[in-house]
């Protein structure tokens, strides 16, 4: 079977995104594991296939299928992705697109040619709902690490669920901060039961941070979303961030506005369309 | 400017290949290290552009850039590729094929639709040309090595340069050996000036090796070709190896056939092209 598809990223995170409207497509797990591969295959993290929806109050079905051939619910470059992508292609010519997705229908509004802002939901504070096992709900936990390289003993977090886990730490210099260390050390903490991911912030002024997010069962990546979204709500809490705050990650940089407990959180970052091909699946 | 591309690969070896001749490209070092980037370009560890020649004796010319920009002289991989390329573009309709490089003209064979011969040249084994030093040329030589995790204080090697320096020891079983220890260390050995790539092969018979190679300055790679030629003539030297020999690599297999001192090695592998595609540079 030959296919259309268009290679996209989104602050790096990149996609192999497959319209499966106008073209008869049947994406296995083996397939996708097969497109995926950077060496013998086109080369991605993650296949996005663009189907029609379900369900009426959708314009879209989508579908993220990870390089291992596993499906993930959602994703928020992947989303980005899929709005600019859908225009692309003249699948439709509307500003705001609801997709359905794994989670439920997502909104997404085309702001320009590139920049895409996502309704990322409204964040979870409730520990038990993280989950995070703590005595009460804070805005600031103190958590045991026994790092020996860095002599780190206790960190202060911040935990949310923004649909996934996160544990969100405020520290002096993110860029020179020893993520590769301490990253694993809380994504396996005893008190996520879950596993989680961890992020690193630093406060450059109320309205811009740097982060850097170690992935639960990825390691850092250049731009995690709901990492972005966590880290600011994280630092709203603790009232060290206005209401709409620009986070620099390693592959580029969202605009992240919160208004605070309650209300979602909505994402605004660009997307890369970087060629057009065709491969024989 | 937009160009149309071929992604292909030489047992994992990939390859971004641009046909220079039906269009006007130029790549730059920097255009190079763009299109390389797997996130935010194409993806390929090597970009491979056909030129036209500029000498009577050869078909064509291609240059190879690796993903940092830099240009090499050769590949046995990407010339491979060339080959099954340049007849797939109808470029030509010649089954053998003699390609102008850095290092020369090369003679490619086409054998079938996926698989191509390659001269790689005549070995050369005297130590100040490789270079390698010691007192005398053997067939083996013992280098001293300290390693304390795998307990290895010495090994036996074959020193061979195929264009490039190789160190190969003959190893009970390569899948298992630790070649991420041992690799970085003989590829700095003292006895090396320039460095070396090390080879470790266990042969399963006269016919068939397996062999992992540490890439001088890249650490292990897929598929080494010119590590896959020089572990044939190590082997051949200590008469542990037949005239051709199949060489298992984590990439796939390569025949390798070597007569003997003064001849050169033949390298015949497959090639697999996996997408067309056009992108803006």
């Amino acid at each position: 079977m030959k296919i259309r598809f268009t290679k996209m990223h989104g602050l790096g995170n990149d996609f192999v995104m497959i319209d499966a409207i106008s073209q008869q497509v049947n994406i296995t797990p083996d397939r996708a594991r097969k497109i995926a591969d950077r060496n013998f295959g086109v080369g991605c993290d993650q296949i996005l296939i663009v189907e029609a929806p379900t369900r009426p109050d959708a314009d879209f079905k989508y579908r993220i299928f990870n390089a291992d051939g596993s499906e993930v619910e959602n994703c928020g470059n992947g989303a980005r992705c899929f709005a600019v992508f859908v225009r692309l292609r003249k699948l439709t010519g509307k500003h705001v697109i609801r997709a359905e997705t794994a989670t439920g229908v997502l909104i997404l509004n085309v702001v320009d040619k590139y920049n895409v802002t996502v309704d990322m939901g409204v964040p979870e504070l409730s520990p038990p709902k993280i989950p995070f096992i703590a005595d009460a709900e804070a805005s600031v936990y103190a958590i045991d690490i026994n790092e020996n390289t860095a002599n780190i003993s206790s960190l202060n977090i911040g935990a949310v669920s923004m649909g996934n886990p996160h544990a969100v730490a405020v520290v002096d210099d993110a860029a020179a901060y020893p993520v590769e260390l301490i990253g694993p050390l809380i994504e396996s903490h005893p008190q996520y039961p879950n596993k989680v991911n961890a992020g690193f912030m630093s406060i450059v002024n109320r309205g811009e941070i740097n982060l850097r997010v170690y992935e639960r069962g990825s390691g850092e990546t250049l731009a995690c979303g709901t990492g972005a979204c966590a880290a600011v709500v994280a630092g709203r809490l603790q009232s060290l961030l206005d209401e709409t705050v620009t986070v620099n990650l390693p592959g580029g940089s969202l605009s992240i506005t919160w208004p605070g407990p309650g209300h979602s959180v909505m994402m605004t970052g660009p997307t890369a369309t970087v060629f057009h091909g065709q491969v024989r699946i």
